[in-house]
């Protein structure tokens, strides 16, 4: 009892009265304590603790790990684009500005940001919706993608990362209580974000879910479905696309955007789009539709009304730049009010970090055909699209040859997210570790080959169904490694376990 | 009604239905309008607004703006550390590693930075508590700081921003309903980042006075009448100290620190001390104690069980990198499943940003006597603080000459928080326009001379008490201008509303 070990909760005072410990599981916010987030979860906290044993000469089935749990580009080998890290290079110090090994295109980016820091210096608190020329290029960016759309800059917000924005967007709608609470409508499979965020604010997720048999299509007749049965304890205030699909990797059509549309215009729904897949499409049929410009098209009774907020980030596409914490959002249909109270919002965290704003401009500002770096960045920009347009096609079809795998095309994104057949035996086994089905196949994955996925569970599936999200970064040759040592596994796997039961394909 | 302008918060369907917008001030999460944050609210809008209209050509009684609202340094002119830029620039474009133009120790701490990032990038997401290596600089830097007090980089975490780190431990330790909720221990004035946080998570905010007539002082006979009262109706679980003190920067005794502890200790309170000005002290006779070494000096009894959390920042001290939003924390003798529990919570918001944690390593870890980079890192470091200690003092003693303005000693921080006089038929209009009588002397005063100043009411001050925060960051010349306009116009402005009552000084 009067231990002086500091994971002792209570100790006994020199006076002889106890001191507790302030904070302990019991006295923990329960809304943390509810917090789940499987991309960083106990499997890659055991990757860690295995790559840890590997380098300290500890004996295992493999000689790496390969981690394929988490979209990171370049932790898995991905180069940076040159003429990014050239242009946060030159604001960062700005002496390099008179370097003759700098090309011309760069400096003006770099003195075209600089100019709009307090003091010319990256090192200044840059406004709460970030640097107003970065908001500038961005609104120029927009318009173009979108073909014209009319995008405003007073209608940008520079975020860390998109995770930022999103936060912040369902922060202003969570509210009430009981019956009125706000729901939130999460597509299922989902990135953990929203279930994390959902569960922090102690708003009600409402789970929609994707049709895995429609290649996780979205379906509109689910989300009423979802919606009606929400409205009885609920009050559904939002609905969150996440297109490309994470975990799913689907790319949505157009009609399906509209009728998402339509739906949010008929039941006074916010409209929050996760883009951030935006540049990852690989499938040749595929092609990205942005929730604006679909709204846009839709007409002035659309485009003039749905509040729909919509992020972008630096940490995917082909730059890969998750560790900038680059990202912005835009807003549509804010009311002014409500706008002026985002800005107070954000301006208590100050402001973005202003390298991963100029990180973001680079990409909406990237070089034109007629300047010096337009040739090389396109060369390195292409390789990066290209290599991952081939994994997700030889992700796919390995994936697909194995018995009891079933897997989707990889349509834009950078995840697969396979169905696997997990014989009942190996259910029960799991049930009576207290663990679900398809963590425990992840964690035997992990310790039997060194790969690290992360189980389907951690981003919602239907009930009985298993699946785990694996990302499809890894090199050519490793990706191909990774596959087929899967697919060993899960041979063997599913001899161990093997019953009666025919495995379904 | 039926209006199709994007501020109409209804407007009429085509079917005749009406359309309500989702998000409006009546469905806003109450918490979200219930903060403020008066570092960046309307006074500073305004100046934003003044600026513009100057650069149109607006006529104004002055040439420019003078921002002497938040502590940005490199805003304000005060220029980067070359040695940390060095340092971001060569991690951010390694090909700059092979020039001869960087110096070798610069090299060498970027080489030992990408050797600790995911595929040696900037760019990869790091671990959701920061750079093992980085970690690792961070406890060498606190053990010397601290004169040899063990530190362990399991209890280091990198932030985004010291705030970030501060929202992050407050929101561990908000929980309970009605009278067992938990409650806030902050010091008025504060900086408004706590009330802000605090009324976001619903906790309740415990108000302890520092004492103006003693330098701001902390004094422990209000820290108990404060918790005293405080118990009546919450669960007194966390105390917040800013030493050195924003928006009064005072720099606390070790005696005052050691009862401050004491009290946590007896009361079983989570201490988080905001030591981000540690750099940033003036007075001679002043001199930083951190919490931490405090408590370890106590005893063991001390040391091993109060909970500490402390934190630091790139954003001041002598680099003022607000931009890079990189900072830290050091947490002592937090339960280990609560550890667990604070690095999931930091797991959704994924990393830090990376170019911040390598800003806060060179900060830890700057040029030693025999590398290259030491002479002129230390020629800058001390040109920065030197110019702000004779800053500090040329503040305090002009503020002095001004009848009606009575301003403590600036000890450390950045920041002056005088005391001004306000007629009370000054006071009397404010009331009436309904505005505190601190914000109409500051907006007026910015209409008049172009200073940007907060009022006191932003940070919180005794009934009746008026003051304003500025900081000691424009240059020499510009902030001698500031302070003779505003004794200018504080004379102006007492005569203006002149009474039958003396000013006091």
């Amino acid at each position: 009892l009067a231990s002086q070990s500091t994971e002792a909760t209570v100790v006994l005072r020199e006076n002889g009265k106890m001191r507790e410990k302030s904070l302990t599981m019991d006295t923990l916010n329960p809304q943390v304590k509810a917090v789940e987030y499987a991309v960083r979860g106990p499997i890659v906290t055991k990757a860690g603790d295995i790559e840890r044993g590997l380098q300290q000469g500890q004996k295992h089935p493999f000689t790496e790990v390969i981690k394929a749990n988490i979209g990171d580009s370049h932790a898995m080998g991905q180069k940076p684009i040159t003429f990014l890290r050239q242009v946060v290079a030159l604001c960062s110090f700005p002496e390099l500005l008179d370097s003759s090994s700098f090309p011309e295109d760069a400096k003006q980016r770099a003195r075209r940001i600089l100019q709009g820091c307090g003091g010319q210096s990256l090192g200044s608190y840059s406004a709460s919706q970030g640097v107003d020329c970065i908001r500038q290029d961005i609104a120029v960016y927009i318009e173009q993608r979108d073909k014209g759309v009319p995008a405003d800059w007073d209608n940008i917000y520079l975020t860390t990362g998109a995770s930022d924005g999103i936060v912040s967007i369902l922060k202003m709608l969570v509210s009430g209580q009981g019956r009125s609470r706000s729901g939130v409508m999460i597509p299922i499979p989902q990135y953990p974000l929203y279930s994390a965020a959902i569960s922090e604010m102690e708003a009600v997720q409402i789970n929609y879910y994707l049709d895995e048999d429609n290649c996780w299509a979205l379906d509109i007749n689910e989300l009423h479905r979802a919606y009606q049965a929400a409205k009885e304890h609920c009050h559904p205030r939002v609905i969150c696309i996440i297109n490309p699909g994470n975990p799913t990797g689907q790319v949505q059509s157009k009609k399906c955007i509209e009728e998402v549309l339509h739906f949010a215009y008929e039941e006074n729904l916010f409209v929050m789009s996760d883009e951030v897949y935006q540049d990852n499409v690989y499938s040749p049929d595929c092609q990205f539709h942005s929730f604006k410009k679909v709204l846009y098209e839709m007409g002035p009774e659309y485009f003039n009304t749905v509040e729909l907020a919509s992020f972008h980030s630096t940490s995917k596409g082909y730059s890969g730049e998750c560790g900038f914490r680059g990202g912005y959002m835009e807003v549509l249909n804010l009311d002014l009010e409500v706008k002026a109270q985002l800005v107070k919002l954000l301006s208590v965290r100050l402001c973005p970090p202003v390298s991963g704003q100029a990180a973001m401009d680079v990409i909406v500002n990237p070089p034109l055909p007629h300047e010096p770096s337009y040739l090389q960045f396109h060369k390195e920009k292409r390789a990066v699209l290209g290599a991952l347009a081939e994994k997700a096609q030889m992700t796919e079809q390995i994936l697909n040859t194995v018995p009891g795998i079933k897997c989707n095309p990889v349509q834009g994104a950078m995840y697969a997210f396979p169905r696997i057949f997990i014989p009942p035996r190996a259910v029960e086994e799991a049930m009576s570790l207290g663990i679900s089905p398809d963590m425990m196949y992840c964690l035997r994955l992990l310790e039997e080959t060194g790969i690290c996925l992360v189980p389907g569970s951690g981003f919602g599936q239907r009930e009985g169904t298993y699946h785990f999200r694996m990302t499809i970064l890894p090199t050519t040759e490793k990706l191909k490694v990774l596959l087929e040592k899967l697919r060993d596994f899960h041979i063997k796997f599913l001899k161990e376990y093997a019953s009666l039961e025919e495995p379904k394909r």
